[in-house]
């Protein structure tokens, strides 16, 4: 994966999950350190239309757009967040 | 919250996500220092059933047979984890 390019993909996200991984709402998760294989999966199920509560409904606008490289870039550059 | 019931509660998630709150397997989530909002918030659509990938299955039999209590004091205790 392309950390590099995580990175500049990730300043959409910085807004709610941080620009450091850790989100500046509660009932948002962190992604700092979180693990690559588990943020590609959440990705891929919002993606997918997998997760349907409420909040679900904006990630899955956010996911829709992202390719298969963005999904692993994104993941692995979030994880490597401390 | 009661962290100390959640701690006890929690022995059963250990397995999966750590006894330290660090998942042993990749595609699934560290919970230590999680905003505890947002676990309320994925337990609860487990629980709801809004979550339908293949892996969120199991975490729907999990959450099933928890209280609102044991998911705040579940909450609060991983997200009390560093």
């Amino acid at each position: 994966a392309d950390i590099a390019a995580g990175k500049a993909k990730a300043a959409t996200c910085a807004a709610c999950h941080g620009a450091n991984g850790i989100a500046a709402i509660p009932t948002y998760p962190n992604l700092a350190g979180q693990n690559a294989g588990y943020l590609e999966a959440a990705l891929k199920a919002y993606k997918a239309g997998q997760r349907t509560s409420p909040q679900a409904a904006i990630m899955k606008g956010m996911a829709m757009p992202l390719s298969d490289t963005d999904i692993k870039n994104l993941s692995a550059y979030f994880s490597s967040l401390k």
